[in-house]
């Protein structure tokens, strides 16, 4: 059966989520209903990142097999048409090899969250930045937040429920910038662990405060122990950017 | 009696636009309504730009006069307390002199109309972008664009409703420009008539698509007949960004 990769931008915000889940809608059953008002097949797609409820997507992927050869731009076209109104677009479609696994062939995955930091609420970006009203110092942050790049025990900043065997991954970056009021951190590491983004944005928030210093962060690091990490930062600001294969 | 000016932010969707009307809610009456919950007085406030319905701002201005003399950061953070849950945010409150007046003292107005140019739908931006499928040449839209810049009788380029006395305006700057899939549109002038930007966003669009020429948005122009204007452009893409003073 010919295999596909599909590449998908979604606002988060009425899903429980990229996976299926008993609770609620997820984006992966908004797509799989797609492709069966399609072509009549049911099909379980796999995603690269299983992003929580709330959390967004510009370049989501994921894969599937269809029984047909179908033209890449008519699975996109088609796609599209029955995924409205939902706020999912198919952005590509491309044939790939059986090889192909969204999730496992994956090499790095590269998350952006965003903060607006400034007294005033939000109005224009509300649901896609976390508001954050006390001045943040940037540079502070992006310095403690070295402390997390490397190949670490990140115990400290997964969720309890993460089902992952190990806690150990390899943060390849991890970079605060600044324009203006807009405050963006980007992380990217061959993959994360369950709540990993949120945990670090979470703590790095409280060394932006000058609540902690990055010997705090590094101390939090160390101790892996899940009671050590800063409150985690609501789902709003973050967005799974790309994958790389 | 004491003057502020306020900073504006909002998102144009659920409101009918900024200026109040019969047939529904208002951001000026949002705001009215917040300073009337804060101190009890009942004000009318005036906009520095008439934006319709569906119209966005990261930058209105307006001003209000209040009976007491309150500090600027109160009159902030209480009008913002109030106007919660609504899209509406109080960037930025300043005490300004009698003389001060949002729209006839503005010397200059800045819009920006976003398109996102590509075959998939909108899922993040919804609402806040004009989709548009087929390929624009940006290149071609900017060099007609500046036909427009100048002095001129906009009269095919105003809505039947505008009110204004004359169809004369002087546009300071008419950019196209484009990164990646986001086509962005600069427009500054003194002032604009009604529908003013969308209408030459909406002719942009055609020439874009090559079904106009540089040429034929100069015969739009000269004929000084809202018949020979393009379709106009949605409301969802324009954003009122900033007013000089």
């Amino acid at each position: 059966m010919p295999r596909y990769r599909l590449l998908i931008e979604y606002d988060g915000a009425p899903f429980v989520g990229w996976q299926r889940q008993a609770n609620g809608r997820s984006v992966q059953q908004a797509i799989e209903e797609a492709v069966a008002a399609f072509c009549g097949e049911t099909v379980r797609i796999g995603g690269a990142g299983r992003t929580d409820a709330g959390v967004h997507a510009s370049g989501q992927v994921a894969h599937l097999d269809l029984a047909r050869d179908w033209p890449q731009d008519t699975v996109r076209d088609a796609l599209n048409a029955h995924l409205r109104p939902e706020p999912v677009a198919i952005l590509a479609v491309a044939r790939v090899g059986d090889g192909f696994d969204a999730r496992h062939s994956a090499i790095r995955r590269h998350y952006r969250y965003l903060i607006i930091n400034r007294r005033a609420p939000l109005a224009l970006e509300r649901g896609k930045a976390w508001h954050v009203a006390r001045p943040l110092d940037h540079a502070a942050m992006h310095m403690a937040a070295q402390v997390l790049v490397g190949k670490h025990d990140f115990t400290t900043f997964r969720s309890t429920e993460c089902q992952s065997a190990s806690p150990v991954r390899t943060l390849d970056r991890l970079d605060v910038s600044r324009q203006g009021e807009r405050l963006v951190i980007e992380a990217s590491a061959r993959s994360f662990l369950h709540n990993q983004v949120r945990s670090m944005v979470g703590s790095l928030k409280l060394v932006g405060e000058g609540r902690w210093s990055a010997q705090d962060l590094a101390a939090a690091l160390a101790a892996r122990d899940r009671r050590a990490c800063g409150p985690v930062a609501p789902p709003d600001g973050l967005c799974l950017v790309q994958v790389d294969y």
